[in-house]
């Protein structure tokens, strides 16, 4: 698959729902996973595919996802955006939130070889 | 400034549509831009101040922009995403588009040292 053929599956999965299904089918076995910071005890640089799925798991188990809006993607090249606007309820502490960011992707050989994600910025006031 | 500090700036100007301000204070004189293909007799891939300022310039000429929505910045580390939707005539075809896309930037030395366009994928029937 070619870095669109990548990106249209992997939104049409996030729009379904199914995270687990994307990383199956679509990441590469030494994927590299960067958060915008570390996440209670795991850290914000993850490498391979046994790692991501251990996010995603730890993602479905801990989290109530009321609504995902998936924006793009925007490709060119090896690489593509997508932006999330999530609307999720911590299930610990029910605190609900609105989250929204950005995934950047690189493809190579066909799979995701790396995804990095980036929060929107806070406004000032 | 930090990677915050120059995408909220690039953002409030392009809001307001002074691009070639953004390009003036926060660009770097080794500044690399990539487009996702070539324009007329402009490569992709530009180096250096003075041919993205050429390139704004050309941009400026010859496009009437009706309106520009700028959504972000995300930010994380030393890289910032921008979307942008524009609504714009191209002056000589009289040819009106709705274009969307996104940019990536690299902050380096409190300047924008890099910026890649990813144009939204074209929905396949």
């Amino acid at each position: 698959m070619n870095t669109e053929e990548v990106a249209t599956k992997l939104v049409d999965l996030c729009r379904k729902g199914e995270w687990m299904k994307a990383v199956d089918d679509l990441y590469a076995k030494d994927i590299v996973s960067v958060e915008a910071r570390e996440m209670e005890n795991m850290p914000a640089e993850m490498h391979g595919i046994d790692q991501v799925r251990g996010k995603t798991e730890w993602w479905e188990k801990n989290m109530e996802v009321h609504n995902v809006k998936v924006g793009g993607p925007f490709v060119a090249r090896d690489t593509f955006v997508v932006q999330f606007d999530i609307d999720v309820t911590e299930k610990a502490s029910k605190k609900r939130m609105q989250m929204s960011e950005v995934g950047i992707y690189t493809v190579k050989d066909g799979k995701v070889a790396r995804e990095e994600f980036l929060p929107l910025a806070q406004k000032k006031e």
